[in-house]
Parts: C-alpha cells; sequence; structure tokens
C-alpha cells in the first residue's frame, strides 16, 4: 500500500499558525540558499517549463514545471493561468497544485497547494539574490512596482533581510497600492502608496526595486531608463511570458544582471532583451563566486526572477516536513500499486 | 472553496465492481470511438509527452501527458516508469496518477490512478483500431507476445469485439504465458501458452496479433519478417520509448500502417523505423474515411499504440463521471482560492 498524503490548502494554514509567518519564511530563505548554492546541474533534471493552452471561451494556460535530483526527489509544479477568473468567477488569476515524486519508485507522495508555495519561494528568492546583490549600512528605500499578491511576499521576504526605512508602492489601480500597508502590516513597515505623476521619485529614491506587475505581454517596459542611485538592486519578478517584459533595456545593458534560470529567462524573462554576452551569471554561479557578489554590489544589479522549478521542489518539500512533523493530511493510496502477476 | 476529487485505488475498483468490467470496458470502447473520430485538432493542444529522468541509483523515468480540448478539459497524466520496482520494492515497474482540470479555471477537478485507466484504455484503443482496420466472418486466432499486464486488457478488449476460436501466448518467461489463462478467464477465452520453437506457428496462423512486451530499448526487433496470414491485423502496443521497437522493418513496409498519434509514433513508435510516406493514415482520419478501413481490411496491417494522452483524458473522465454518480472519492480543498485582495 503506497499512500500519497493530499494536503488541503487549510492544513498549510495550520502549519502557518503554528510555525509563525516568520520563523517559516526565514527556514525557507535558508534552505533554499543551501539548495541553490550546491545545485549540481549535472545530478539535476530541471528543464523548462512548458504548457498548453485552454480556450474556453477565454484564454488560459496550463503550465508544467518539473524538477529531479539525482538521489533526491521530484517535483511537478501544475499552475493554470486564467487573467479572467478574478472578474468572472471570483478566483485567483492562477490556481496551483505541486505533486512531490519519490525518485525511488515513482511514487506521488504527496500532492499541495502551490499558490501560497509559489509567493513564499519568489519572496524568498528576492531575499537571498538581494542578500549577495545588494549591501547597505543604512535602512534602506524600497520601491514596489505592482502590489498585488506578490509585493506582500517581496515586502515580507526583503524585511526580513533588510533594515526597510521606507517602502513606496505603485500599482495602475491605486486602490492596491493604497491596501498594500494593511496587507503587509504584520511585517511592521510603513507603505507610502505614490500617485504616477510620482513614480519617477520612486525609481531615483530606491535602493532596493521589486517589479512585480501583472503587465501584459508586449506592453513594456514599466517605465525609461532613468537616474538611479548608484548601487541600485532590482528584482524583476513580473516577467515570466514570453514578449512580457518590465524593464528598460538601456537599463538592463548598464545593469549587472543575474538571473534565476538563464535559459528560462532568455525564453520569458528579463534577459529576453539581452545576449549571452550581457548576462553575467546565474543564481547558483553568484552564490558561490564572492567576486561576482562584490562586483553586483557595486553597481546597478538586476535579478531576473522568472520562477524556478527547484525552488518549488526545495518548498513544497519543507511542507511537507511540517505536515509529516505536525500528522497533517489526508493519505489516500491514488496510485494502483498491487504487483502484477 | 474549490474541492479537488482524490479518487482511491479502492474506489476505482468499487466502480469495476458496481458496473462490471465488461460493461465499462465496452462503455470506454464507445466514449473513445466517439472522441477519437470528432477530434478536431483545431480544437485540441496535445504535445507529444515528455519527461524527466531520475536517478536513485537505478534509472527512472518520470513522463507528463498532457491534453486540453478547447471548450473542455484539460488533463495530465503523470507516469513514473522504475524498471528496478519489481525485483527491489514489490511494486509494479508503472505507477501513475491522472489529474483532471476544468480549463475555464484551471482548477483540478480530480486526481485518480492512472495504472489502472492506462491498461484499460490501452486495450480499447487495439480494439477500436482493429474492429476498423479487421474483419472476420469467422472465429478468429489471436497471438499475444508478451503476456504481462497489457495482455490481460488487450485479451479482454478484443474479445468484446471479436469471436475469438484460440488465444496461443508467448513470453520470454514461460511462467507468464502459462498463467495468463488463469488472469482473463472472466473472459472465457482459452489460452494456450506456446513455447520459443512454437512463436513461428503463433505468428503464422494469427489472425490478429498483439505484441506488448517490455523489449529492452535497442533490443528489438522481436522476431524475423513472416509468411503471414493475408489480412493479418497487428496491434503493436509495446513500443512507447525513442529505439524501442517490436516489429521487422521489412514487414512494416509491407502494411498498412496507422499510428494513434503520428508526431509521438515516429518519436518513440514502430514509425520510428518509417518515412512520412510509409504511414498510410492517422487513427482520427481512419475513423473518419471507409476507403482507408477498407484498405486495411483488404491487407496486412498495424495499428502503431503509442499511447494517446487524449485516450487518458476520455478514460479518467469516464471514471470521474461515474464516481461522481457513485458520491466516491473524497474532496479536498487542495489550491488555496481566496482571491487575492
Amino acid at each position: 500500500m503506497m499512500h500519497t498524503k493530499i494536503l488541503a490548502s487549510q492544513d498549510i494554514g495550520t502549519i502557518v499558525k503554528s510555525i509563525g509567518i516568520n520563523a517559516l519564511l526565514d527556514a525557507l530563505v535558508e534552505q533554499l540558499e543551501g539548495a541553490f548554492k550546491s545545485l549540481d546541474t549535472q545530478k539535476a533534471n530541471i528543464p523548462p517549463r512548458s504548457g498548453i493552452h485552454c480556450q474556453n471561451p477565454d484564454l488560459g494556460l496550463l503550465e508544467w514545471m518539473p524538477a529531479s535530483i539525482n538521489q533526491g526527489r521530484a517535483s511537478l509544479k501544475i499552475v493554470g493561468y486564467h487573467p479572467t477568473n478574478p472578474s468572472k468567477r471570483k478566483l485567483p488569476t492562477i490556481l496551483s497544485s505541486i505533486g512531490l515524486f519519490d525518485t525511488l519508485s515513482g511514487h506521488m507522495e504527496c500532492l499541495l497547494d502551490g499558490t501560497f508555495a509559489t509567493a513564499l519561494r519568489t519572496g524568498a528568492m528576492s531575499a537571498i539574490a538581494s542578500k549577495h546583490m545588494f549591501s547597505s549600512d543604512e535602512p534602506i528605500t524600497l520601491g514596489i512596482i505592482g502590489c498585488g499578491a506578490q509585493s506582500v511576499t517581496q515586502t515580507h521576504a526583503l524585511s526580513r533581510i533588510f533594515k526597510i526605512k521606507r517602502i513606496l508602492a505603485y500599482d495602475t489601480v491605486p486602490t492596491a497600492s493604497q491596501s498594500l500597508g494593511k496587507r503587509v502590516s504584520f511585517s511592521n513597515v510603513q507603505v507610502t502608496p505614490v500617485s504616477e505623476s510620482e513614480l519617477h521619485t520612486l525609481l531615483t529614491t530606491s535602493d532596493i526595486l521589486c517589479t512585480c506587475t501583472s503587465a501584459d505581454p508586449g506592453s513594456g517596459p514599466l517605465f525609461s531608463d532613468f537616474e538611479n542611485k548608484p548601487t541600485l538592486h532590482i528584482n524583476a519578478v513580473g516577467s515570466d511570458f514570453p514578449t512580457k517584459i518590465e524593464l528598460p533595456l538601456p537599463l538592463l545593458r548598464r545593469a549587472f544582471v543575474c538571473p534565476d534560470f538563464k535559459q528560462q529567462a532568455k525564453a520569458e524573462g528579463e534577459c529576453q532583451q539581452l545576449g549571452d554576452h550581457e548576462i553575467h551569471t546565474e543564481l547558483t554561479e553568484l552564490l558561490n563566486t564572492s567576486e561576482l557578489q562584490s562586483q553586483s554590489k557595486n553597481s546597478l544589479s538586476v535579478f531576473d526572477s522568472t520562477g524556478h522549478a527547484y525552488a518549488d521542489y526545495v518548498t513544497g518539500s519543507l511542507i511537507l516536513d511540517y505536515a509529516k512533523e505536525m500528522n497533517l493530511g489526508t493519505d489516500i493510496e491514488v496510485e494502483h500499486s498491487a504487483r502484477p502477476t
């Protein structure tokens, strides 16, 4: 009998309440940093994500993000991207789940929600990149462009690494930037919503900038090049689809650029705009090379975060570990595993 | 609240007991035939399957087979292929599950076992192809080469379409061919196990032949070309991997060849051996063209069955329909679906 642990969304809520969201995020940052630092591409099978269109009648997308580590586990995150969900079905654009597999036998060990895990790991990945690409002895100004679900975990994760003096937040929908302060109040950071006319001030005064918009493919960049603080670090989170970009090319060309996953970033991230020689490193190399970290810290830098399947693997595994510890979830024999005669 | 119905392997057992395996198979054959006959490639998104290797330390494979029909559903079958499972873990080589998705929202409606569904649909697909590629007024001789799990559903499905006079069964492992009779006793067909020296008799006297071996990639073909009955029909089921083939090229070149999924069959099936001009049609076209059916019925014919994701979609959907009718399964809110503020 091989059981699959099915974690309900409420089970993950129980874990968050029990561990505390700060401790959970700190644990995840630590695990992800270790995992990506020691990621051996010879031992990993992580193809870029793939997907299929679904038209019913609005256009949607169903994507899958696989990762497998030799001698380790395999994971497959399934992501539904349906832009009309909020307006037509009172559902989030993204509905997602993660399957975790035993690579010894191929058995599905666990199925869990992928939406919370994605938000958490995307915040954690920006925190890790920022920690190694930017440094400051002073409290910093954080700029947030795009105040949806991702902005909460971006703000939260960065607040665990840096002392934040103030946050300037912009969104094309003013109610979104106005509500961000309330949504991140657990982090004890003050958020100042800014209007479009103040966007330039946000850009030029930020020490760290997070772009996490849902800009339409083909509509970017979000702004023109600007006179940035000399060591501005940007976490470019929104770009994750062919022709979807947030940053202007002149700025990218001036910057030290590090994608999470080079091959995928060249297809779907800010790196779509760049030639190979304009991409300076990749996260794993950065974490292992202090010279690259110094170079980044002393210049304008961009972390091109397209979303890495291995981050889902690590995050899903951490949540499963907590669930096992706390005896959560429903164990069901999904796969028929009687041995053939 | 969006719930995912998790079907336990036992729930599917309850469906089989309640409906009866004959009625279930007949219903599936009817649904699959209708579905493939009306399959509109303009409305379907069905890429060839893909996968990743898992080494822990034995080599395994984790594959995913997606299918989406516009205005319909989407499905993703996940298949673990771990050849050392039987000897090392007392588990079947294949462990599999199927996710069914609502294409309106991307929500995962159901997760169910994929192993039973795969065996059932593979049998049903051979029955459908055989029905349209072969005809006989007389009871037939059925040859089976490879007496593992697939041989049971092949035999069963064909026994629902044709009157079977006798079955000759061969396997490199004699206990497998000797036990097939017992394993298909519910079909009321008599099985004669044959030894290697009688394989030639099996080949030359069969009206329909099913090859469903787990021959190693690179080791095929299973036999040399032979003097077949003029309208022999072959269901080539085992070939589903690059360099894995069962049939000799001279035989293929003499035959009317119809793959289930041409693009995939050219990569993984018997059609690997053929040029485009040597592949006569594809299942959907065959089902819609009586001239092609006549041509096949009057000659040696081969159905190259590599396994079609749309067959998993249809089979999973049928099982889900029965489960809903019978109020089976465990409904769990897996995906976090609170709308972001």
